[in-house]
């Protein structure tokens, strides 16, 4: 089958490797029919270091379950599926407790022999814990919404329900990428009536604008900082929801959250030490949450609205390639000029 | 009368000043009839720069109203108040919602114009907001329970609510200062079953048992560590307890923290930067959170247990001296000869 491969920073190839096989009792085998490219691809894009052998690629999934093990009870060949970005057992105490991104037999795709979404095919570990199966044909045209369950609808709303957001408090979100668009549906499904999305690239603050966002603030830096501030009476907001990953971000998040609020991070730190002290978060009671999103525990509770077609946030995807159209992807979303890339 | 001053590290001395008087309508003049030593007041001890005038000391002290002023409305001369380490209006949003310490018209002892409470008497701005009337005697037996009140017991208990603390939870203590003690304390009141106190002074742990701690670990670091990991099944706990403020502390937390736990930090952090990336605080989704407790709103919460004699943090003291020995009382804690002295 054909599959993507990162070689080094900016070399993106889609190969031939051999088809996924069962493995485990517990392994299923799923033929994809919708993949895409997350913003978290761009930072082996940009950083990854010379790997000859490359690097499998891809981590968000739906498709078709082709085989399964003999131990595999939830799902059946031909069943539709969606794989989350992290696998899991489903049965560990942490999976139970709705955080298995961190479950004792579970791991992350392209790792330890699983491979990546960015192919015609993946073997699925721990098939019964990882994938959910949705009542829809391979030809939906809720495709794009569902694949959004695999990662970034589950990542924006792991960052609201982290933050705190409900109907009293005031959000602000920080990163107009795919997860910080969702993260605004995610705040204004939680009953937020104040929603600050800072980004300023207009076509997508405009889809911002339309999952919810009341504000948008397209100001970076101590500038953003002002505005928002100016636009609260001062204070900043009950809620910052942090998309994006880098320093700026965090420290912009530190300057437009009130006192006794929340940073809720989602963008993967580029950083190992930050700002927590007595002036940043700690006199003013400030509080820093947030992760990688246990997808797998939101998917049931969001593919509802998705189902009903109440929420759209298959929005995000403004460009679709072909499995061997994949590099023209990633460059795509490098120059910006595509929010998200479906892949199918 | 007579006031505490610090000069320089290491520099206390008690001199004469004029005594207080009503400047504002809102103010109140208290006869401090209690007081005593911070462990945070051994942080200017050992960094004060030289200033030549001094600076005024104190920030938990009880006592007798001597005088107010014509808009105070809740306590009259000779009511017993409590005063918390944060003076506030107790009307703006900030203390509508129990987070005094962001008052907006509040400040801190000790600046602006606001002297100390190791003294022989102190004004108290926003009186109305600022004291909590005790119906005890200024004789009363329960003195010092009732000065914790003023920082130590509503710090311990800050960490522990901020944390999440409940029965289901586990817990770590780091600091087996008086607000570590106390947050064994406030978890056990909280209804936490197991309390691993981390601390290597015996006679401190052993109050701390004697206040709900089920475990000690005397160990310190990578050893420490280890320990507490080793008693929870190699997990580490739902919640830390951080009550120290030093960077070993805050890597020790991180440490002993269990995937999708809570480090709750209430010693004042010496440090600017900390580890928050994906290895420490991210990827296992930790939430850090904590700050400068809101003192005043945990007084009635927590009065009631200290006046029926069911808890009795005053224990933390364990030496007593006069207005005029208070140089000595540092010296005890900066030995830790004492953990925590009294002022009468």
């Amino acid at each position: 089958m054909r599959a993507t491969y990162m070689y080094s920073a900016g070399d993106v190839r889609v190969i031939d490797v051999p088809d996924p096989v069962i493995q485990q009792r517990t392994d299923a085998v799923v033929r994809v029919t919708g993949s895409c490219i997350c913003g978290s691809d761009l930072h082996p894009f940009h950083n990854l270091p010379a790997l000859p052998g490359g690097k499998s690629m891809g981590h968000e999934f739906v498709g078709v379950v082709e085989d399964i093990g003999a131990d595999v009870a939830t799902v059946r060949k031909g069943d539709f599926v969606i794989a989350p970005f992290a696998w899991s057992d489903g049965t560990c105490d942490f999976c139970q407790e709705d955080l298995q991104t961190s479950c004792r037999h579970g791991g992350f795709w392209n790792a330890n022999g699983v491979y990546g979404g960015q192919a015609e095919a993946v073997r699925v570990p721990l098939a019964d814990g990882t994938l959910v199966r949705v009542p829809v044909g391979e030809d939906s045209e809720l495709l794009p919404s569902l694949l959004t369950l695999s990662d970034v609808y589950g990542t924006g709303y792991h960052a609201a329900l982290k933050g705190g957001v409900d109907e009293r408090t005031s959000v602000t979100v920080i990163g107009d990428g795919a997860v910080g668009l969702l993260a605004v549906l995610s705040a204004r499904q939680l009953g937020a009536q104040r929603i600050i999305l800072m980004g300023r690239h207009k076509k997508r603050t405009d889809l911002g604008v339309e999952f919810g966002a009341t504000d948008v603030v397209a100001e970076r830096g101590e500038e953003g900082i002002a505005k928002v501030r100016e636009l609260t009476g001062g204070d900043g907001t009950h809620v910052v929801l942090e998309a994006v990953g880098h320093m700026p971000a965090y420290e912009q998040a530190i300057g437009v959250v009130r006192p006794g609020g929340v940073i809720s991070r989602v963008g993967v730190p580029q950083y190992l030490d930050a700002p927590v002290g007595f002036s940043s978060l700690f006199g003013p009671n400030i509080t820093l949450t947030g992760g990688p999103a246990p997808a797998r525990a939101y998917i049931e509770r969001l593919l509802p609205g998705v189902l009903s077609g109440k929420v759209n946030p298959g929005k995000v995807f403004d460009q679709t390639v072909t499995l061997d159209q994949v590099p023209d992807g990633y460059r795509a979303m490098d120059n910006r000029d595509a929010l998200k890339v479906l892949i199918r």
